[in-house]
This record gives structure tokens, C-alpha cells and sequence, in this order.
């Protein structure tokens, strides 16, 4: 089973952020802990801070994965390009946040790339990822 | 460990509830599921339909269980009494749906209750479910 | 022929009520009314002043009667809860209102629980039930 | 009794429009089935696409008709004109819709011409004019 | 001289709830505090987290008591049972919060209760409560 | 000097309208009245309850008038037709009204067609008009 | 016969304001311009760039004065303690503007003063306070 | 191929309007364009400045063409009877405007009539009924 | 003990007011009112409608008293200037309103000022502020 | 004559979307019709799904091409910098649509892009692209 | 060369302000940081908590001075007044503003008297005067 | 010490946009001019279209700059991806805008990457990153 995992823009500081709202993590240390976590699966990370790098990965997903994990960051709240390009793969999609987005400012309360997902995890720090993988699994076996 | 899960107005019915939406299942089968998984978990059900009944059963939690997974059904869009009542709940609590709701109806796109929980999961239908108790585990564990 | 008919809050109250927006009328004078005039009708009056109640006899309603007459009162105008029972319900279900809600306060002007109904009669005083009984057995014989 | 039968823009094609809306009807079968039901009374039927014309009907309706049936299709959301010209009128005065207009697009929402008159129905197809007329003949014994 | 002190959901737990905004209290030290400044006062303190239940309490209060104290809690912003319930009832009637509202979150900003009652007190901490107590009595005398 | 005076929807119903909004008066004494205090100047008066008689009317005035004394009534506050025709014109026009407008519904506090006339005056019943009769003369006199 | 006259800030400026919206006029022209026209009348002319020296000012009309024309300026669409003066005096009041009001900035399109006056002339220049005193002549005969 | 050509208020007038927004044409100059670039079409061109006429006109062309081009004019904003007339009708329907009015007044940017239509075109002046016009003999060579 | 009572606009002319909203009560009565009740403290009463002086008189209040009770009167709604005046003083402050301002014009419901107190009353007309006096006391008391 | 045609994000994967709102055709197909159809135009065909890549090209387009086609799909509603970019060139600007925007979520609604282009053209599906180029060229005979 | 620095309502009470937006500053500290910066220039201060006198003096200004630097405090966000005094002016005329206004409470997010100055800069505390000083020095030797 | 000027999309063709909001300037003149002015400072301009190639450039600027002017264009009103990176550096930032821009168009009201800056300079042409640089300079020296 392979999983494409998004990361948008920001999300490689993440070391550098407020502790508040991420905790003390980083890119790396996510996928590590999911590796370790899900051996038999092969992850893909990829993180940009271009809006359309993110669409043309999402893109070309279809062919080589099984499913996308994204975390759109900032774009999650505005990007119309990310939404279409997630509307027209047929994998599962699912969006994870670190923090709790209802609990945070008014411009981050709109959701446009989630609306093109299958489901929406937020608020679990770096644990909304491995919950995503877990339920990308779950669906499996419930589909098989 | 003791999970509260409580489902809130209409989610007795599910069985009779548009496929589209929730899919073909009851909270017995998500019970009966959770159990299977996760055997080693206490878990209490409890279903009400009314928003005070909820806010009663939040009010006595703190001193029975380690975690509380809540599904408020419509009262997830206006009240301000459960969110109150989970506000000064001090157990982690993770709000769960069994539809994506960003996709849904204008009057559903308002989130009080979540405001007060740790996380928020919303699409994976009955494993919305699995997912916040098998993140409560990977959080426990964290902790520890 | 059975049909229930649901009155919201303070509807057992009607005597007190303004003259101006709802006459001097009770539900019992309803019932009467009601009775007297279609008398081969087998009603049930149910008044709660409890929006869990109303959703608890809503779903109860199927496998006993043949339509639901709704008074959401108060409720009316914020209740997703009692909006998904009706919504789940595969009976026909009319919700009446004794006063002409459109010109009344603001926060009167949003209708919620309509939206699960198949139609709405609202202005006529106590006659908006029995508008809407006319209107059960009408549809009752087109459909025969 | 003389009853006045408005039908604005529109409703002279019914036959044409989306069954789901509206059903399979015509003014004429509404006309033809209201005369059948309450052959005691004078029933005069008037549709125009022209929001002048509804004025100018309404306007001499006084002196002639003991009520107005008034379905004003797309200007009930607009017409500060039909909506002043009701409110002159001593007449009862009911405005009927055939489809749910709470359900429908947001655009239809507002209602303006409907603040003028006595009480709403809608949702019922052609029976929402039954009610209407069976509402005005019951005023009128309950006034007697 | 009776007054009923009503008090919404959550308000049993006030012990719990945040320090910034409602001080170290509690509704039996609220109770005591009142008692003993007023003990010529027959006080009736009743809590419920269910809207019906304050509805059902309301309704019978008129033949019972002098004056209604009402802190609806989270129900304040929303309830148009309980704004209507207060509106029939001829008693006079306060609502008071123990917290400041205007400074807090923006879903705290719409008073839909209050506008049925005579006047409102906010921010005063338990002492909203004897100055309510303390207006009864002046409105009383001035009365007399 | 020629003025035409145009009167939109229901402004041929006066003495039928609330007196408090209107007073007891007609067009016909209104025309009596203009014509009394201006006698040298001749006057057209033309009411209609249709929106594009009003535009077909304003149109053809340039060649025939000195200035336009509109009252739009009901389109004042939707009609785009009204306003695009007033703008085409290169007469002077004024837009008065009976009734004080910034008092009243809602739906009466947008001004479309006005924004295309040279000035406003509302509130002072059948003498805006004599008003804007006045300030025509005067600016007349002031461009000479 | 008394009439006060308030001109608000930047009125006493005109000269140098933009000759789009206000021509080229001063207070003073518009005072010389109507004690020639209205010899009678004793005018009072008053301005001030201070929202409470125009309150003081029309606190103390009603034993001196027959009426007031008032052009607020800037204060005309925030100023809740000049309505409230401008309510409680008994005197007929007309607010008056230069320009036309409803073809300016959006934060010019709210009325609040002119809600508490009889009237409203708008976009005449000097000649809205021409028109008013016309109009409270008239009004005088009327009323005689 | 016959093809409706509908032009709504005040376009009549097209000479007299602004240059800047609708250059020097008529709809005469525009009729005669058409036939010239496209002579084996039947054109009939219909203008009318009453909202009930155009409505009675799109009813009727069923029947009889095989295409419509509107140009609603100032009814295109809030005109919900021609809305429901084009949305009856089986015909293509394409809405075009001269000028480009996503640049205009804000009164502009509701498009109600559009959304009964296939298409829209604007900004190009007369050149946008060309377009229209090549768009529907496009698609019709497209589909057979 | 030294208490400041600031009464803003309009609040010198309370007895020519509407009943309705203030009862028969002027500034004087509810001084004397205050001295009556409380003997032992020194009021100084000040009332200016001027935002500015409302502004001074706050500024130089930290020195000389130990509590501010303020009713803004028009100002309540949008001073931002005594808004930030408040909320640098360091005493107690208390808005309080004659009025029960919830239940008045939708250009009373924004609360500016009230935001920089330490709470609010409002409704009780003259009692507001006893009220206000007995609940600095008991504050007093509280903290001794 | 040296046409620019510019496609926005995901538009290179337009076999892949909904048949309801795009058709199956490719832009290799888009781009195939129109050298067939207007053979002697020379045409860059120039996809991204980089809004900063769209703007870079934009901004080098005066000095090589006579006019700009642009579809920039889900940039049109929130871009101002290819609003930026289109508004500082010279040359003929186009906006097209495949789909028929006005009738589509809610999000897409608003017309950034668009407002800097000469027309708008929306809802032809490919042929929306053909009728961009049929007014280039109309539009160049004309100026010729 | 000569400048007026205005300060508006609070800015003499600096010191006791919050330090999160203002710092430890005063107005006196201000000046004396200016004076020493820029021996050459003539400044001179003005505070006042009156917003007509900030209008009489901006009105003095022209004949006196060569630029105008402008806190206006808490009337920024409201004072029409200001904002028109200001736009007369024909003198250069900077906002400044001590704290960073985009990031604070909503009610300061609404910038009128910024409208009618030639920039605005925020958030440099007592620099942002300096900031304004060398704005307009540098301004001055451009023009020359 | 080192300071990084970032501009944001379209400010390469300054020479080329309107005359009114910008002045006849180009990037390399700002740059020349800074250079001139304050020639001990390292300054690095880097001007790109791409959303995420500021992001990238601010990602990295930490290590090597001690302050940061930008000038995010377009991207200012919508994007949160620069402002989450401005909001991770620790340097000191300042938005900077060549046009006053709160006078400008609706679409550009909103400040969504200045939030993240420590203040903000518009209107001021060239000069506002002059002011930027010599407010660096100024709190460097305030710090030590």
C-alpha cells in the first residue's frame, strides 16, 4: 500500500512554530514515527510552500498511490486550485491539521480544500497523521 | 481506561437515515465494533436526545472516565450549554461525526460544541469513532 | 385514520398569550375543535415544553400514525435536532403556526424545522390545524 | 361569496414546469377541482406575468371580491408594489405557494408580499388553494 | 415577599468553571449569601441544564412567586422557548450573568431572553444576584 | 415652464392608505394643489401601477418637459429600469415621497432609483411635491 | 416667526470643499440668500464642529424657536445623541444636505439624525435650506 | 433557424446612454449587423421595458424559434418571473450585455436572470449578440 | 467613599423624554435619590453632551474617586474615545441605562463602551443607579 | 495575429472532470479546433497550475501578442495578482469559462480575474474558447 | 518649515496605557524626541479628547502650517467629521498610529479619517511620528 | 547589517501601472535610492510573482538578515501561507505598500499578511521603504 502525504506551506518550520498551537515536532519526526508505526506501508512525503506544486503532486497521485494524506496549511482556507485538483482524483483524501482550527483565528474558519476530501481530522498535533493512516487501513479491510 | 461515548439527537436511528450521509449502521454495531477493537477499553454508550440529558451525563464524567468521544448530532451547531459543560470538563474530548459536515447543509457549517473539545474527526462514518479511541490511546501513551 | 398532533413550548399556555399575535384560544379548544369537526380521525395531542421530547415522540411516530401535524413554537426557528427526526420520519408532516410568523420579530425568520416538513401553514389561529387535517385527508384521497 | 384567484408570472405554463416542484397540474385543473369542491362559490380566476396588472387587480378587488387567493409566483420575493397594494386592501387576503419554498433556492428566501397578507401556505401543490379557500369559508362562520 | 431564582445549565458546576470569569463560587454559597442579607425573602433556587425543564418552571411561577431571577446560562443566547415562556409570565423578571458578557466570545453576544425581561445585570459575580434581589424590593416599594 | 409628475404603484389609492404614513389625500388633490400655487407653469400628471409604463413615460419626456417630479413608490427601492431610464434623461428630476422613508420597514431603506435623480425629498406628504416644484422654479432662476 | 438654522462641521468651510458636491457657497451667502427671500422671519444661524455644542443648541430650541433646519455634516450618520436631542424637542425639524446623499460614500449611506426630523431634502445645494424654510411655511398655513 | 433576440428596458435607448460603458450604437444598428453577418438566420428583435411583456414573449418561443439571446438589461438583477420564464423554457438561451458589469455598480452584481441560462456573455458591446448568435449555430452544428 | 456619577447627552432633558422608555425622573430626583439612600457617600454628579468633556472628566477620576458610574447615553454605541478613557482608569466602573436597551432600535444593540466597565445594568430606569451604588459597596466589602 | 491562450490549474486535466460541468475534451483538443477554425491566427497554448507562473507569463505577453484568452479556473475568485497582472497589459484581455460559473457553489461566485478583462464569456464548454477568438477578430476589423 | 501634530482622545494619559500596545510613552517625550531629531522644523503639539476641536484645528491649519501629523486616537474609526476636515485641507496629512491596529480588537478595524490622508503608518509606537516627520522632509525635497 | 526588501508579484512593471497609484518609478530606482540613502546597510531585493517563492525566501531569511520590508502585492489580501511565515520569523517586519490602499478597491481591504509584521507604512510611493529602512535603523539604535 502506498500513501502520497501532502504537507503545504510552513509545515518544514514546523520546529520554529508557536508551541502553542503545533507542540515540538517537526516534518521529519512525523514521518519517522509513522514509519515505525505502519512498516508494511510505503510513504511519500512531500512538502512545498507552492500552491501549485501542491496541485501538480495531487495531480499525478491517482497512478502510484493508494490514498493522500494533505495538510494544506494556509491554503486550506482559500485555494479553489487545490480543491478542484483533490476533486478530481479518486483516491481517499483525507485533511489533517496539527491544531484545533475552530479554536483559532476568523480567516482560518473557512474550509474550501477539505470540502474536497473524504474527511477532516484537526487538533491532534502530529497524531492527526497517524490517525489518517489508520483509517485509510480501516477502510480498506472494511471495503475488502 | 473508561471512554464516555455519547451520541446525541437522532443517532439511535441511524439505521433509518439516509445512506447517502451515514451509511448502513446503528450505534449498537459502532458499540459492538469498538469492543471487538479495542477489548482492553471500558467503554459506556450513552444516547439521548435531549441537550440537557447530554450536558447532565458531561457534568459527571470527570470522575468515571479517562476520555470522553461525543457526537452531538444537531445540538453540535447551537449549544452553547454543552459547550459549556465540556469547556469545564477537564478529560480529553474529541468530537466526532459520522458525515462530513463541510460538505452539508449552510446550517451546519457553525461548529459550538467542537470549540470546547481537543479535536474534531468528521467523514469516516462509524470509524470516526475508532479513530478518536484509538487516538486517546496514542495519547495516553504520549503522556506516559 | 391516526395523526399526531405535536405542539411545541408554551403552547399549553395559549390563554395567557397575546391577543394580538394568537386570539384566546387553548389547545384543549384545538382538540375539540379538531375532533368535532373530523371526527373518524383518531388524533393524538402531545405538548412538550422539551425539544429531546418532541424529537423522542417524533421518532416514535412512524409505526403509529399516518401524519404528523408540528407546532415547533420556539423551536422552530433553531432546532436541527427536531429537524432530523422529521427528516427521518416517512410520514407526511405538516408544521403549523397559529400567528403569521413573517411578520413578526428577527429572530423569528429563520425556519429550521419547516425544511423537514412537506409543507407549512402559518396566520390562521387555531384554524392553521385544521387546515392542515383538510389538507392529510386530501392527500390521502389523491393518492388512493 | 365571491373569492378572488390571483396566479402571477408564470403559473399560466405549469404543466411545463419541473415535476418535482410543482407536480402535473394546470390553472385550469386548479380552477376546475376548487369549483367542483365549493360549487356555492363565485370564484374568479386572473393570472398575469405583469406585476402592474396584480396591482391594478388587487387595487379593485374591494368593492367586488370577500377574499383574495394570491399566488404571486416570482415577485413574492421582490414586489414592494403587490405587497403595498394588499396591504391597502380590507380584504382576507392568503398568499398560496405550490412548492416548499423554505427548501428552495436561496433567492426565493425573502418574503415580501406575503407580510401583507393574513397567513401563508405552502408546500401542498394545487391543494394549498383548497386550504385557502376552505380557511376563508371557515373566517367567515367562526366570525358569523 | 417569594422570588424564584432560576438558574441554566452549567451553573451547578460553578465551582469548576474558569477563574478569570466567574470567581471561586458556588450556587449553594450564592443561596446563603442571598438568605442572610434578605432573610425576610422566601427564595425558591432551582438548576436545571435542561431548556424544557426552565420552560416548565417558568410557566407555573406566576401564581407562586413574586419576581423571577433568571441566569439562563447558555440557553441566553438562543432559547426563544424561554424568551417566550418569560414574556407570558406577568411577574417581573431579571436576568443576570455572573460574568461580564459584552467582553466575551462573539457567539455570547446575542440576548435573546433577556429581551423578556424588565431589566438585566452583568458582571458582578454572585453579587449580580443580590442587587437583583435588592431592585425587586426598591421596584416594590416604589410600587407601594 | 411643463413638469410632469410621475406617481408610481398605489399612489392612485392615497386616501385608502394609512393615514399615519400618508394623511387624508389624493392625486387629484395634489394636481388641484401644484396648479392653485403654480399657475403659470403646466403640469402632467401620470400614475401608473406598472414599471415599464414608468420607463416608457420617462422616456419620451426629454422632448416635451423641463423637469421630472418622481415618486416611484413600491420600485423605488428594487427598480434597475426606473433608475437606468431617470439616468438617461438629461432633464432635471427630483425624487420625492409622501411618507418619511428613513422611518420605516426594512425593506424600504434601499434607495436605487434616486441615486439617478439631482436630489431627494421625502417626508412632508402632499408637499414634497409642491417643494420640488419650488426648487425647480429656483434653480431656473438660478441658472439664468 | 423663529427658525433655527445648525449647520454642522465643515459647513462654515465650504468655499474650499470640492465643487463637484457643494458648488461654490458659503453660510453666509446661504443667510443673506434667505433673509432675502423670507424678510419675515427671524433666522437664527448657528455652526459648529462639536457634536455637543449642537445638542446644547437644540436642547434649547423648543422655548425660542418655531422650528429647525439642520444639516448635521459628518455627524449625520453616527450620532445617536443628536437624534436623541433632535426626538425630544417639539419643534418641526428638517434635515437638510447639500449634496445627494444616496450617490456618495458608503459610510455616508446611513441616516441617524434624520430619523428623529419630519422631513429630508437632499442634493439641491443652498437651495435644501431654501426649500425647508418653504416647507415650514407652508406646513404653518396647513395647520392653521 | 429562427432566434428570438429579446432586449429589456431602456435599450431602446442605447444612443442616449453613456459612452463609456455602451459606445454609440442602436438596437436598430445592432438587428441590421446581425442579418448582414449571418443572412440564412431568421431574427426576430423584441425590446420592451415591461418585465410582464418579456416574461408573456420567452412563454411563447417555444414554439417558434429555435434559440433565445436576452439581454434582460436592469431586470437581469432581481428579476425572479423571467428567471422562472427562461428556466421553463426547452430552447438554448444565451444572456448577453453590452457592457462588462462584473466593473460596475454594485446594484449589478446580483445575476438572477443568468442562472436560467446555458450561457453568458458581456463586455462586448454589440459584438456580445454576435457571439451569441455564432455560439448557437456552433452548437448546433456540434450536436448534429 | 467617593463615587462619580457621569451622565451623558440628553440625560439633563430626562423628564421631557418619552415615558415609555425613562418614566417621569430627571437628573435631580435621582441625585437626591441617591444622597437620600446613601448618606455617607460623596457624590459628584456630571452631565455634558460632549463626547470630549465625558473624556476629560474620566481622565482626571482616578485621583479623587473610588468608583465611576457612567451612563453614556448616545455615545454607549460608538465611542470608541470613551471606551479607552475607561478602560485606562484603574477604579471600579459601572454603565448603567435607564432604558432596558436590548428591547430598543437595532442602532442601540452595539455596546462600546460597556466593554471597558466592570459590568452592566440596564432597565431599571432611576433604580439603575442604586443598583450601581449598592453593588460598588458590596465590592468594597467584599475585598476588605 | 499572435493569440495567448492561457489555462489556469487543472484545466490540463479536463478529461478527468465532471461530464455535468466540463464535457469530455482535453485542451489538446480545445487547442486542435481552433487552428482548424481560424487557421491563420498563431496560437500559444500556455497551461500552470502556478498562479505566479500565469502572472510571469501575463506580464511578458504585450511585446509578442495581440490579445490574451484566459481561463484561470480556480484563480478567478480570489487572484489579485493575475488581476494585477492582466489590468497593466495593453492588449485585449478575454475571460473564459467552460462551465456556466453563476450557477455554481457559492465559493466561486466572486470575479476577480475578471474585472481587469475586457469581457467575459462563461458556460460554452471549449466553444467558449472558439467565440474568445471570433471576438478578437471582430473586434480588429472594427478598429481597422 | 512648520508642522501641526495632532493627537486625539487618551493620547495625554500615554503612560498609563497598556505597555503591550503603547509602551512606556507620553506625548511630552514625543515632542521632545522630535524637537531633538528635527532642530530645524517648527512643530507644534495639540491633543484634545474633543472631536470638534481636532476639526477646528485641522480647519486653522492651511494658512499656518506646511503638514499635518495626525493620531486621531479613538475617532479614527468613526469620525465622518474629522475625515471631512481633513479632505479639505490642502496641506500633506499622515496617520500615525503608536500601536498596530490590524491586530486588534474588530471595532478598530474600520479606517475613516485614514481615508482623507495622503498614507498611514502603524505600529512603531512613538517612531511612527518620526517615521511621519522624515516622510514629509523627503516628500519636501522631491517636489523640489 | 542586513536588511532583505521583498516584493511580491507585479511590482517588476511598476514603470508600467497606473500613473495615480504609483508614481513613474521602478524597483531598481527603489533600490538605487536606498542604497544612496542609507549606504551602510546590506541590502538584498528579491522580487518574485510566486506566492511560494516568498514564502520560501522569508522561510530562510532568519539566519541571514536583521530585518525584513515587504511589499506582498497582491498576495497582502489573501494570503495566509505568507503570513504564517512573516509570523515564524523572529525578525523584525514591515509591510510596506507604495498606495494609500485603504482608499482603494473593496477587494483590497482586507490585511492578511500585515497581521504578521510589526507594522505597516502605505501611501507613501518610493519613500514608504525609505520610512521602513529608517525605522529599522531607529529601533536597532533604541534596543542598544
Amino acid at each position: 500500500m502506498k500513501i502520497l502525504v501532502l504537507n503545504g506551506p510552513n509545515l518544514n518550520l514546523l520546529t520554529s512554530r508557536g508551541k502553542d498551537n503545533y507542540g515540538a515536532l517537526s516534518i521529519e519526526s512525523i514521518e519517522k514515527d509513522l514509519r515505525s508505526e505502519f512498516p508494511d506501508i510505503h510513504f511519500e512525503f512531500y512538502q512545498s510552500n507552492h500552491e501549485g506544486e501542491l496541485v501538480d503532486k495531487i495531480q499525478k497521485a491517482d497512478d502510484i498511490f493508494d490514498g493522500i494524506i494533505i495538510n494544506s496549511g494556509g491554503y486550506s482556507h482559500t485555494s479553489v486550485a487545490i480543491h478542484d485538483a483533490l476533486e478530481i482524483s479518486k483516491l481517499i483524501k483525507i485533511e489533517v491539521h496539527l491544531s484545533h482550527l475552530v479554536k483559532r483565528e476568523e480567516f482560518r474558519q473557512q474550509f474550501i480544500t477539505a470540502r474536497a476530501c473524504n474527511g477532516f481530522i484537526s487538533g491532534f498535533k502530529n497524531l492527526s497523521y497517524n490517525a489518517a493512516v489508520y483509517l485509510i487501513l480501516k477502510f480498506n479491510k472494511t471495503v475488502i
